[in-house]
């Protein structure tokens, strides 16, 4: 018997598209899935680039205008990949066209639009999805599993680093992802909603914070061409409107405290995002860089053996998605994460489950982003409403 | 204008078939190839079997007889992933039908059929390439860089483990791959035959060795279904014919000495991969199970900071491969290698260049197995011929 | 020519009396001094207790009075190891009898002492040393010389956490370090304290703080008999009086931002006095538990091999003090902290030249330990005066 | 009632000479011996030279001809850091003279001088230790116990390497270390031996080698000065009569293969002593480096928590030696082994146990050492006696 299909739409065709797109490709490959993704369409402004980008990629047809596609009788998912100013507009759209979502992350630019886009999918009654995809790490997920297990017991302290070094040169160009209209925030937004929505995930809703954020670099080379990472600097100079660097304390509901760091400016690191979780009765340790891999520490072993552990997380029967993919020792890569949100998500479509995380979780992580702007304009510590 | 297509038959769909399929999926959509490869048939003796797989992996169709595949005028490349006793007929029938030969490592059953092998597609002037995958990890191509550069100056030493532990249980059954007829040797082609290539690219030729081959557990339940890694023991009970350990030592031509080991009972170890080269100007160290780094130690550093450097591997405009993939600090998994290898591979025949590693690499690699073997059994040191 | 002797009176034996009398015992032994350091007498207020210590560790004598040793004129160096309670009043009196004074950190139990103690010392014109042990890590002193050289460039991010795990057991008994009238302050002043002295030494003096402190366990069994870290429970309970835990964020008066931790709550970790330092050319990695490790990355180094470099300190012609102890690769322990200190203050006081680091250092980490509590019961940020 | 007293005259005071003072200084601190060992005389053929060290060292006296020395009716324990050419005829005339007898490794020039001085300690009913020195290190005891616990069951591999690399430079001088009649051998005896005596310890005894032995600078400068590591070059050049690298495979008489390598040209490795050792139940791993922890893999841990744990042996309830130490996670040094030994040393003479390791043991690394040599020549697998 044929299985079911289920067909996208995806908007956007840059780092997140192509991620997104290998997604689709690979996820019936190693999954078993209830319904087939099919790649119908991808969408982006320039159709000569778009274009191109489609047939790379493996869609089956492109468009330029979202507002066509997202109205079309045969699209079912609409996936959003596009820079952080449209993601509202297009979600909000998609769900009116009745259409479940899949929006990249920061999900809004405020509260406001993270509440509103919520508000559209509930009640458009679609399923709508967050791509915060290091949940979808397996090493995640065993930590989280060893968290629920009391295997770490009440937990005392929460610390999180994402360390990235990318425009330390002070002659990097003024790229889209450092202008306040463009981005939101710089590395808090981009990088610290990261550690935000994994603490969320792991350890429950944060209450209070106390931030500081900080623009080393105030002015900047304009770039002759917006485009991902990649930008050529010209001769004229523009102000940098977002965070280099951005700290927070914080409390969490459960009385857990937590300090958060993310940063453009740290030598050596590409993209460090690290964390460490510490209970009662153990620790765990995280680095995305070395992301098959979960330490853990527990004070239950004999006193003589006790020492943190290096887990390799690729064990089929041990460690989820790990037998869809190789036998054990065989490492995977980062865009798995997104392999296995796209096989989740499409599980939460074809079985009638909520997705996770899903946009509640992404105006939740807005929330926090937006208390910790406060904190640090303020200097006053500040509640999570 | 309309990419040329390079038409492929991929025989055997199990743990090596899937990694194959993969790199033959993925390759065209991150890298630029000059030709497009298509997925044409997928082969396996079990219809269902082989029917299911193909459309999984996303094979245009599929047969059961290999030998009707190879005469087909619309294939270009023949893919082994076969066990090994079947890779010289097939390879030797398809060089005779003009095909490109890619096969699945170790090359053959024996020197003798790794010779005829070579000697079939050298007539056929066909493009022929053997799977050391380990050669297309970035990590390596790095080691081979600096190695080539003279950033280590003269080497001394050679030092390899591949340390795998799946069948330290002597209940696992008697799986082919414990089997000499079916496998040909334990560790030692199946492990150290990896650690010679890439000794043999890095180092070049190893001349004399002094082996010890070990079958620690002697006896183990028949299987009941044979199949990759997964079987199920039944109640009687069969010799293991092959080695569970695999220790040499040895001289290459160079003047280079080295140790190697392979083994399955190395509890802790999924795939390690290990080795570390030390010349006169620095040291480089590698682990498959974080195949993202290269260690390098450099004694060309000022005294007060030397120590061996953590690299990872990702930058796109520094690291072979790794501008088609994500931005630094963005990992890749084992499967990539795969992919790495079908792009080189294709590049080989649209621009007729040798394909790398060849069947003389397997061959070489053979001749080492081999002399290893015979000085596990005399007890003397045997040469390379 | 007999050389010259500097006579020595120390104050407590416990945990730190212990690693002050081996660092007089060894010093001499290891280094070329221009005055031979005399343990002359051991001083507390057990007799029988302090008998044995002075037998045990090498002193000529010992005393039950601090009050008549810091008058006897042979002694010339009054060092104090003493509880914190009790550091102003030994200090001051051995300072106005004309002593040099060498005392254990926290320097104080506030900033008022802390500055009557150095009010002290300048004004008897005695040299003056406050034992941040850990600015005489060779680790340490190579990061130092790596920022002052400009090797890491403009520095932007402190990144400290000093971890430990000794009572997270809630039976575990109050004993003195969790009773303020006792300790002063919890994590902060045991723990953070080294950190706020390092983060001074390496890169300047802090500006202003955000705090917070927490204590996870409110209350614990009495310690039947108070001493060091060994302590039995009595039936009986009461109030933890100090922080189990202490964060908080800095901005220093250089412009660097910076995180701070430090709790006795951390599983896992013993002593893990753990810092990170990220500049525009460079970062430096180091943990205690690793001590004789530093970590070091480059971005001047070529691209392809750019990577955190472990370097290990231990040669003797590039890392201080090295030169004394043994070949390189030969590691020392902790306690050689102590050693490197007492070497260095007595060529302070021979060469006359000021100790470091001194009471001013001393009244600089207190400043800012003032300011995080301040901070912490305020919810506001707190200027360092 | 005071305390027994225990002689101790020892012969040399370079490197070797030092780390023995200092153990003897400090034992009795630290530790509550029997008998206290009392530091009587120093001895050396350089008059001013062993003066001097034995005022800095702290010994009583001193002499430059050991065999008035060993006949002195107050002394009770000879010990010996001399060349290893004058080991045997010092160990000899100490025994004959009634003195207990501790010396360096290796223990002697061959295996007959060894069965010679072995015989000598026998007749004479004194005790006897040879200073191998890293049985005495925490992490060795931890591993020791946890293998006799079954902890890792029945044992697979053997795998050490001990690296170094002072003498890559082939313009460092032809110190003694380099020349077969004062040193007896290279890398083999110098660090091959040690990793030989831990397999002992660990393992039980070696039974058959093949080995291989290379020296890879032929000729050196002469030194203008001999002396322990550090020398001058002069413009003459000798030839290298020892091995710079030894490589060997070995099968135990437990069934256990394993391999072995020594090295003074692994470019990065000060003292890198590595070993790894491999069982049906789990792994242990060491590196000399980081002494202070042993890696060990249980494969009795649950699935899902498999991973090597990382033990910092700092416990003083847990770890051997430590309680007199530090409290946990205050690293202890190299040269502390020594300090080890010597404290069981000195339980070994008052309580009349059989000292460890013994000449016995020193005889077998010696039949070990002398069976790879004689391999290295023929080619042949060599047994043990």
């Amino acid at each position: 018997m044929a299985k079911k299909k289920l067909n996208v739409a995806l908007i956007g065709y840059k780092f997140m598209g192509k991620a997104h797109s290998n997604a689709f490709r690979q996820a019936p490959a190693f999954f078993d899935l209830d319904a087939e993704p099919v790649m119908k369409v991808l969408v982006g402004r320039d159709a000569a680039g778009v274009k191109a980008a489609a047939e790379k990629m493996g869609w089956e047809g492109y468009a330029t205008d979202y507002r066509e596609v997202v109205s079309r009788p045969d699209i079912d998912l609409v996936d959003i990949t596009t820079g952080n100013t449209s993601h509202a507009e297009i979600a909000i759209a998609a769900a009116k066209a009745g259409k479940h979502v899949f929006c990249e992350k920061p999900l809004a630019m405020s509260v406001a639009e993270a509440s509103e886009m919520l508000r559209a999918v509930e009640e458009a009654g679609v399923k709508h999805c967050v791509n915060f995809n290091y949940r979808k790490l397996p090493a995640i997920q065993l930590a989280k599993r060893l968290i629920d297990e009391g295997a770490i017991g009440r937990v005392f302290h929460w610390r999180s680093v994402y360390l990235q070094d990318w425009i330390i040169d002070p002659e990097f160009p003024l790229v889209w992802r450092l202008q306040k209209e463009e981005a939101g925030s710089g590395a808090l937004g981009d990088l610290a909603a990261h550690s935000i929505d994994l603490a969320h995930f792991l350890l429950g809703k944060i209450a209070t914070v106390s931030g500081l954020l900080e623009t080393f670099i105030k002015e900047r080379p304009l770039a002759t061409a917006m485009g991902g990472l990649q930008a050529t600097a010209s001769a004229q100079r523009g102000p940098v409107t977002v965070d280099d660097g951005a700290l927070f304390l914080a409390r969490f509901e459960s009385g857990v405290i937590g300090t958060f760091e993310a940063t453009r400016f740290a030598a050596g690191h590409r993209n460090g995002n690290i964390l460490e979780i510490n209970g009662s009765e153990g620790s765990l340790r995280f680095n995305l860089e070395r992301m098959n891999e979960l330490e853990f520490y527990s004070r239950r072993d004999p006193g003589h053996i006790q020492g943190f552990r290096d887990i390799l997380v690729t064990e089929g029967g041990e460690h989820r998605w790990m037998g869809a993919w190789w036998p054990p020792g065989h490492i995977i890569g980062w865009e798995h994460t997104f392999t296995h949100q796209v096989a989740d998500l499409v599980e939460a479509i074809t079985r009638d489950k909520p997705a996770t995380p899903d946009f509640r979780d992404g105006l939740q992580a807005q929330l926090v982003l937006d208390a910790v702007e406060r904190s640090a304009q303020s200097g006053q510590w500040v509640a999570i409403e």
